[in-house]
């Protein structure tokens, strides 16, 4: 299974001191771009893989959204998703994405935001989401971009000129990559963007959008401390449709 | 229009020492991997935007190919193709890719090899080739991966680990890069994955296949060379269909 490193102390006591543990959707930068991906949701049933405190799936709701399954491997992050949420259209639950069944065309939307790259097998996943949900229903999700997580330890270096510089190494050698990211050996798996898009045609989904997410100017004179994302993408946004 | 640097006599004495220059196809590593995006070609009509020597026109008549129509913007390129050809099914002619107009679905396939990163509107271009093409018609082709076109001066660095790392800097800062290869001051256009992606989707077509091209364990102990195209991807490939 998925590790399941949300439910350490360490980890789950960092990850709820994040601008987007605190405030949401709207503290995470990269928010209005999926606005745009996502498709009307009044009326159509959601999942939320990996849905952490469940910041999107009262989103949902509020748009009008008829149901919201959200999922989680991490106990602490269902229990406080729970104790935030009062509205009867959404269900949490404890599931490891790595062996999700789902039942056959059950939702009109499945969305994730930073979860896949926590997950090994992501075409048994892409299979299982086309599966699940209606045939022209809409897959969007945001996952770390794989120049972000191709080298061991990702890091600013200096290039000898005084500027600082993202370095990239073992872009092909696909697989595990541990890190320290709010706590010690972080498991993340490292995949090409190329094997991320066969995998979801491969599933049978159509895709519309690629976007290796990158702030607004007008966010970046909103927050200079983003300018460093126009330098190297960290987010990479899909949209695919069954 | 596009820059002609490969009618300049420096960039064009380089250009035709390359291995991909002398032994054709089978002096780029990426070929193999091309070929497996391929239709058959047998009976089908073919353009090649940047047909350089004529070798992949070659190619495609030796596979029975119908037609090709060879376009590049250099003089000197069409003379040698002209001159090493004597297929009647193949054409040659000069065309600036930029403002290029092509006959109503016309080809069963366009193709293209390492040219598209010259081109600055490569949405006018992926409708040109949308409208030029049958119904279920192929476009496949490579295209320098914007991982190695974002910085400047594209080069190894050291990150102080002794570990050679490639720089990535100013990734969504897309538009103009002018670097020295083969001859000063080379205009290109760098682009990401999802701008090129998008600009397929856009002009119609649908996304078949997405590889961020790397060599075989063989091809790398054939060529050790080769080893440094796994630390970061060089080309992009890209099969798509109307």
């Amino acid at each position: 299974m998925a590790q399941n490193i949300y439910d350490q102390p360490e980890f789950f006591m960092g990850y709820s001191k994040l601008p987007r543990s605190i405030h949401g959707l709207g503290g995470a930068p990269e928010w209005p771009a999926i606005q745009e991906l996502l498709p009307p949701l009044a009326g159509r049933r959601v999942v939320d893989l990996g849905c952490g405190f469940g910041w999107f799936a009262r989103w949902a709701t509020e748009q009008g959204a008829a149901s919201v399954l959200g999922l989680d491997l991490s106990q602490r992050m269902i229990e406080r998703a729970k104790a935030e949420t009062g509205h009867p259209a959404i269900e949490y639950r404890i599931a490891d994405l790595e062996h999700l069944e789902l039942p056959k065309a059950s939702f009109d939307l499945a969305y994730s935001s930073l979860v896949f790259h926590y997950i090994e097998d992501f075409d048994r996943l892409a299979k299982t989401v086309h599966h699940a949900i209606v045939r022209n229903g809409h897959f969007v999700f945001s996952i770390e971009h794989p120049i972000y997580m191709a080298a061991e330890q990702p890091g600013w270096l200096d290039d000898g000129s005084g500027r600082m510089t993202w370095p990239v190494r073992r872009y092909a050698a696909e697989g595990p990559r541990r890190t320290d990211w709010l706590a010690r050996d972080v498991l993340k798996y490292h995949r090409t963007i190329g094997t991320t898009l066969n995998a979801l045609i491969g599933a049978g989904f159509t895709i519309r959008h690629v976007q290796e997410w990158a702030p607004t100017a007008g966010q970046v004179a909103a927050s200079p401390a983003l300018a460093e994302e126009l330098e190297r993408p960290m987010i990479l946004l899909v949209a695919c449709q069954r």
